[in-house]
């Protein structure tokens, strides 16, 4: 089964934050994306409210905002200030109309080995953004990544551990869910057993599609295309839909060899790429 | 509460190969080591009799020998090959009466995306070596290792998954169990749970000590020695001990900066960081 474009949204992060937000939206529009995955970093500035506008009037969705602040900190104040700036992330990703708010949670504080503590901080801080979404109608994607972020990026790491902390936070609640990286989870045995689990929890918010090069030559700024790796992701895709997926795949790729690239030669060869899905 | 160096056992890796290996057992056990965990690369064109003789008479344990030759390949005569080298290495962990024979079991065949092939070429390459082991009395030690390595280096990837496939394949057979390394498993949320499991059912034949760094600069060559990193390898050890872990804590490091150093080097700093452990 063959994809057409109207089912893929393209993160900005493929694009290198190069161009303005502005010429970035029609660009991804122009090339017949359904959808598009901002960063907060490209909104600095602006008027959210006239981007958000600007999105849907070009006929695009919003597959999800880009992202949280990390969550752990060193301090109690430090903590609160993080909390505090993703609440303000929420009201963007409300104006935009987002389907989720990206929640990438981080890891150790600097020289903690505590990870107990660092995933305490994280439930703890979930927790108190949850009413302010709830609020604002703007769920909350959980986004487990790959284990090798771990200390840095990360402390939620595989799908059921998200799928655990959503339950544990938010029995009932369907506006806490997760964010399915097919680079972060390829290599989870328990992946199929989990995307269930997530499609009958009705917590499955965003699929990102991106592929695992070999080698991977850098452990951020090495992901390849789709197809160029080894991912299989076909079955990543069908794997979501069988288990009531219906929002779009969304192509995230860190990349220091396509950034090198002009945006639209990266918009033009992503299109051949998800057709080709 | 420390632990002496009667606990702890060297992984020659640690050591950078750069030594014959009757002076690497000289200079591990001069050190004070309990163990020794040597490679099979540098037992090519030795009389392992006889090295496993000068290891014994030096007063050292072998607490397991590295490593299996990978089980996946891309044709059946290959996979057949790649277990009958196998059972060649378990004759020689019975001459060097090794604890363990450590299964590194390989990743994706090249070309390959097929992830559950691949663990099911791993199953039927241990269920062969079953029988092999359990006449020699050598007993298994599958290694998950980091869900990095997935691709190409192994795909049996957390604790949980190697004491499933131990369950599946051997119940009731402690010939079968796991290897758990710190670097591999410190940011897998299960893991506390899993060492507990391990225990209760007598598999936990193996525990491999080292650090992650922050950041780490590449993906195989910038392991810590412990204490340089992030991981808190005080409660891993401790957690081992909580759950019937006599062995030895094997300490594996391959790193680019560590091997600069001059073997004995190496040896001094590992002996002084084991004993803060």
């Amino acid at each position: 089964m063959t994809r057409g474009l109207e089912r893929f949204s393209m993160n900005t992060a493929t694009l290198g934050y190069q161009a303005e937000i502005t010429q970035t939206v029609e660009m991804i529009a122009r090339a017949g994306f359904a959808g598009i995955a901002p960063w907060r970093r490209e909104l600095v500035g602006t008027d959210v409210r006239q981007i958000g506008r600007l999105i849907r009037d070009c006929g695009l969705s919003v597959s999800g905002y880009c992202r949280s602040t990390y969550f752990p900190a060193s301090s109690r104040a430090e903590w609160q200030s993080n909390v505090d700036d993703n609440k303000k992330a929420l009201d963007e990703a409300a104006e935009l109309q987002a389907a989720c708010f990206v929640l990438v949670v981080g890891g150790l504080p600097v020289g903690s080995r505590d990870l107990a503590n660092a995933r305490q901080q994280v439930e703890d801080g979930i927790s108190a953004l949850l009413e302010t979404a709830t609020k604002l109608n703007v769920p909350l994607a959980l986004e487990p990544l790959h284990p090798m972020y771990a200390a840095d990026r990360a402390c939620v790491n595989t799908t059921e551990q998200a799928l655990d902390i959503c339950r544990k936070l938010a029995l009932g609640n369907p506006l806490l869910g997760v964010a399915v990286d097919a680079y972060h989870t390829w290599w989870d045995p328990k992946l199929p057993e989990m995307m269930e689990r997530a499609g009958d929890e009705g917590r499955l918010l965003a699929c990102h599609v991106n592929d695992w090069l070999v080698p991977t030559r850098d452990m951020l700024m090495d992901r390849g295309m789709p197809g160029d790796g080894i991912i299989d992701l076909s079955s990543f895709c069908a794997l979501a839909e069988e288990h009531q997926y219906t929002g779009l795949f969304e192509l995230e790729i860190f990349s220091n060899e396509l950034w090198e690239l002009d945006p639209c030669e990266i918009v033009n060869q992503a299109k051949r790429t998800c057709q080709s899905l």
